[in-house]
């Protein structure tokens, strides 16, 4: 079977059962966004790496060398936000380029990484460069510390609970799409896309709080919120009307004929955070202005995408998935 | 300027001065075998990353997956050892590749890596998978303990200490040509070269015993420990006569017609360590059987090559970098 067959979920369920996963310290291995170990004192790690190739999560035509690197270490800051974790935090960067990229522009992308590190408390400590001659690509792997001995997993929802979210959804698909036909007016979903903005501060706060599951949502809220329901073992009611849609969002998506609720369900790459709490707990964080309740947690399996009516909607499409055709 | 003109070296000097390298509990940034960050228990813990790329440094026409897999965390615990590091240690694994990759060559892959990990105390706890059209690329990060608040730096050799190294020179690089020319009766050399052994136990004897500087030979004996003397601020001198050579390597540097010592001093790869201590603890270490003295650290600046009568010796080829031509 190729990869191609199986693709790139079926291909991790694949690896996972190659993987030993006791090991001395080893609190979490594969299956949530980030590993988690235990130092010798006692604190908790988040551990976690991504990987951006050109052409496949970028495209040189649009994503600057500043941008490039801003958002390859902020997509993994906010693996560690969605574990509940925070500053400080130390990074490795892997860099494949050919002998033919200017200096100036791998100098940019380090500024780019630098500016997205001062500004979250990380620092870029060490990496490495190879020879990639087609393609360039950026992998970075990021260690963080846990405040105290716990983090927010995926697998810790109950049936019962409320889903929340951080911030706007839709805003960094349709980001995407309006730079990719060129369109250079909607500059504030292009930003959302180029600059994600990890939640280190809300994903603390939610695991102070006691919330019970988070995950970043980068594949699309569907499909996100799908991994918290199948490693949980519960089904998720989302209210489509809920969701929340920012106004830029709302109006590129106008301009370019595009369903505005389908990019905040399924087009990825928000970096926003979902997270799963008891109601009561939620009420806090609610209060606190960073999230927005959009259903609940249920017996069974599945996410449902409801409206007011508790009518169903549905979408053909639900997030991306690497090697299978979209 | 392009990056084939500054070649790998000159693009991590100039990555260097883009870096802030002051953050809290970072101990050791940029520019040694590891970066070092400590713990709010006060442990140390040792952080390295390293990738390789299909047709740069693996052709699979003579590695296969499961030696990819054991040599691409070999390498990175390679670094761990040259810092004084052992286990446990935890890798994440980034695997780029494309979708008519056979599924049982990754499951073969990942079963290397968990060889490896499994002879030296590392847990494979997780990574990503992404879409590499044209070549394949692995890449593993590594996070390992340090035994108490110390490590092997890079810089700190001083003038009139001795040079050692475990194990032999030149079998990785003799392996290789070997394995490129088609020749399957060399073994040794070439398992050397497919299945480097992480020198962990001998870093952490060199690190306990007050070693003062040590890194492991990825590059080439000769440019290797010029990392060390550059660093350092120290001048080195290499006995010829002294530099451990296998039986086999000789073998079939002879059979092949190739300089088994040119091998030794500038093949790369070997992945054995070059530590730099006082004569008085360089005694106990050689003692104890795993490292043999080559050399001694002198006043001023560079690597030289002498034989038993001080007289001394050249070769046109000193190491591999990337992106320059050979």
């Amino acid at each position: 079977m190729r990869v191609g067959d199986l693709g790139e979920f079926g291909l991790i369920a694949a690896i996972r059962l190659r993987l030993g996963l006791e090991r001395e310290g080893l609190v979490r291995g594969v299956g949530d966004d980030a590993a988690v170990f235990r130092a010798r004192g006692g604190e908790y790690y988040a551990y976690t790496v991504d990987a951006m190739v050109e052409g496949v999560h970028f495209d040189p035509a649009y994503a600057s060398w500043h941008s490039l690197g801003y958002k390859a270490l902020a997509v993994n800051l906010s693996d560690l936000a969605a574990m509940g974790g925070g500053a400080p935090s130390y990074a490795l960067v892997v860099l494949g380029l050919g002998a033919e990229v200017e200096v100036e522009a791998v100098e940019e992308m380090y500024r780019g990484l630098r500016d997205c590190g001062d500004q979250f408390g990380c620092a870029v400590v060490g990496g490495d460069v190879v020879t990639s001659p087609e393609r360039m690509f950026v992998s970075v792997c990021l260690v963080g510390a846990l405040q105290g001995e716990s983090f927010l997993p995926r697998d810790g929802a109950r049936p019962g609970q409320l889903v929340a979210v951080t911030g706007t959804l839709g805003d960094s698909s349709l980001g995407l799409r309006s730079l990719m036909s060129g369109g250079g007016s909607d500059a504030y979903c292009a930003a959302r896309h180029l600059y994600p903005r990890p939640r280190l501060r809300e994903g603390r706060k939610a695991l102070e709080a006691g919330a019970s599951a988070a995950i970043d949502i980068s594949d699309g809220l569907l499909r996100d919120l799908g991994h918290i329901c199948e490693e949980s073992g519960v089904g998720a009611r989302v209210i489509m009307e809920d969701i929340p849609i920012s106004e830029e969002a709302r109006r590129v998506a106008s301009a370019m004929g595009e369903d505005v609720l389908e990019a905040a369900v399924s087009g990825g790459e928000d970096y926003e955070l979902i997270v799963v709490a008891e109601a009561e707990t939620m009420e806090g964080l609610v209060e606190a202005g960073a999230f927005t309740v959009i259903g609940a947690t249920v017996s069974g399996k599945g996410v449902e995408l409801v409206d007011r009516q508790g009518r169903r909607v549905d979408f053909g499409r639900c997030g991306y998935e690497h090697f299978k055709e979209r």
